[in-house]
């Protein structure tokens, strides 16, 4: 009797990015489990259990809810964003990697989301319209030395780059550092983009020169983009720049 | 009187990655701009014409519905997966960074959309759930010695590579040349993912290992991820892999 488990995308906060799929996995879950905030984000459904918690046990969560699925039950796990980046999706496979064999059994569903990357592009324009990588600005999993290996290696080759997690109280200095390491590869001009609470009320997206970036805008809740040295900023009056990478590149 | 120009995410071939962000804005367009089989997919609807291109059209689609919204129209382009990502929110950047002034007065909207990797990584796990990039594999808009240093600092580096565009009629090569590239950085056993027609009635999700990948499986419907050597295939009795990449990375 082995149960199904899904690991659903809810999008940046506001329900206008809740995909139908999302939504219906969701009402059709007995239990639902997730960090405090994201459970918060959705009504009460009589009969379905929810089980909320901390955002650090990530692992704890997975390893709950596959207990709970390998019963036999329909249980989902709800993430922001998308749950395959930097989120859950990854963290049932690993809990799955090394469980018992049971788990292997559980269907597993991963219902993808819009992840905040492309939430703050699209605040802006098309940033991300050129060849572009994803990178976790956290070193709690890795170490530092290898995000800046990373850096080096996007900037250096004409990669826009999204870095998630590029701050919070206990990682203070890795953003400005980015920063620093970033400006030996890309030119002054290079447009830098935060992005906070996308897609809630309090929502605010500013742009920046590489030269200016000021690391204090970017907290827990902030996605930033910087572009490739191709990116541009089109200046308009009475509206804020857009800001895109042209889908053209030479060598 | 200046009009506005909605860039739109469709997501996936299926409805129910659509987001009601997405269908609100197409519901209160005056008219709809886009490549012919994604305006195929969206309902008639009353007093809303339909402007449809060919796929390779891009700049001059922009700048038909540039003009359209510059009237005071309220104009919307639609567009697979997400505008942001090697689609028209950058063709549209450009038409209007190289347009007439007027251009500069619309109001630009771009609605985020599931874009195809992150639809293709959900289908098996978690193969993006770490460090990652995305790359056009076509040589169209850039030279292919571009494409190759980019391969090569993305392997070398440790991130997970989308691959967009991986392959059409007149371009049968490229991919077969990437995943020699590739081979010099990453273990054989590496899994790659084909994606092809993900979130429609022929979807065809397969997994091989890099030694093995063979690039007839892409055509133009196909997304291909390449894992990092962290990637790992969760074997399960009865149900197929799970792909992912795990969250922590040691130097």
């Amino acid at each position: 009797m082995s149960g199904r488990l899904a690991v659903i995308g809810l999008g940046p906060g506001d329900a206008r990015f809740l995909t139908p799929e999302a939504a219906d996995e969701i009402a059709g879950a007995d239990a639902l489990y997730g960090y405090a905030p994201y459970l918060a984000r959705l009504p009460e459904q009589a009969g379905q259990a929810r089980h909320a918690s901390d955002n650090r046990e990530e692992i704890a969560r997975a390893s709950a809810a596959l207990d709970h699925a390998a019963g036999g039950a329909r249980v989902a796990i709800v993430s922001g964003g998308d749950p395959g980046v930097f989120a859950m999706a990854a963290a049932v496979c690993e809990a799955i990697d090394s469980g018992p064999a049971a788990w292997r059994e559980i269907e597993i569903r991963v219902v993808p989301g819009i992840t905040a990357m492309l939430a703050v592009a699209a605040a802006v324009g098309a940033p991300l319209g050129h060849d572009f990588c994803a990178i976790s600005l956290s070193d709690n999993l890795k170490p530092w030395d290898l995000v800046e290996r990373r850096l080096d290696a996007a900037a250096s080759a004409g990669f826009a780059i999204a870095l998630y997690n590029p701050a919070s109280k206990a990682r203070p200095w890795q953003l400005g550092a980015a920063f620093d390491r970033l400006r030996q590869h890309l030119p002054p001009a290079t447009p830098v983009i935060f992005g906070r609470a996308v897609g809630r009320a309090d929502e605010r997206v500013t742009v920046a020169a590489l030269a200016d970036a000021d690391p204090a805008h970017a907290d827990m809740a902030t996605l930033v983009i910087i572009g490739s040295a191709a990116t541009r900023a089109i200046a308009r009056r009475g509206l804020p720049p857009l800001v895109y990478s042209p889908r053209s590149a030479r060598a």
